[in-house]
């Protein structure tokens, strides 16, 4: 089985915060593409038009999205074959006990709080960038 | 909620790797305790004995281990309400195709291939270190 590419997918409804995570993946050397999405409904289309061998190497989650939340996207990938494996990070500014707790209780892989910051913002892009993309064996091809 | 502890669980058989974590997660500054059992039944009791609030913050798990695979650890893990949001980091020397598969579909958090060399395979868990137990927020206590 081959691996997915090595696509990127932004889920995020904020302007700003999408400039900082493309700026800081980019200057970190990671070269992965990016696709970025503003909302959890064209998430969801874009993984419903993806072929197999083109789903991404990530999600990168915002959870609070405008049509569909993020939180119903993550248990929408988990609850499609086509898509159930596959590394979803969600990046938020949330703290909140009970958005953590249902993020894990559907699947989460890992649950990054957005630092106010912006060189932590940066950094903790750097180092998830890192971790998903060069560290972490993705799921293969499903 | 509070958090969960910040004890670090070790599955793993092999002695030279084992000796090589603890160094890592010591060099690096990781001063989380570690508490490491050779086999899978044994990471099981040692779950199955914790009071809530010092189930450990992250679990390390081999694969090939006596008595109780990790394969059947991660799933017994999942399949309990009182561990299923744990997060689970597979580090193996198996790159084969059906036990990464095996284990996203089993709900793992992430999947570390064991670096042969010295100096990369501390590197390898300085990082998945810091990103556990630094970046990522872990689940609330259950």
């Amino acid at each position: 089985m081959s691996r997915m590419n090595n696509t990127i997918l932004l889920v995020e409804d904020n302007p700003d915060d999408t400039e900082l995570t493309i700026m800081a993946l980019s200057e970190n050397r990671i070269g992965n593409e990016i696709k970025h999405v503003w909302d959890g409904e064209e998430a969801l289309q874009y993984l419903d038009d993806c072929s197999l061998p083109s789903l991404p190497q990530l999600v990168l989650l915002d959870l609070k999205l405008p049509k569909i939340s993020g939180l119903e996207v993550l248990k929408q990938i988990r609850s499609s074959p086509r898509t159930n494996r596959l590394p979803v990070v969600v990046l938020t500014s949330s703290d909140e006990d009970q958005d953590i707790a249902a993020c894990y209780d559907s699947g989460v892989n890992s649950y990054i709080r957005k630092p106010v910051d912006f060189d932590q913002f940066s950094e903790c892009v750097k180092q998830l960038g890192l971790y998903w993309l060069v560290l972490n064996i993705g799921p293969p091809e499903m």
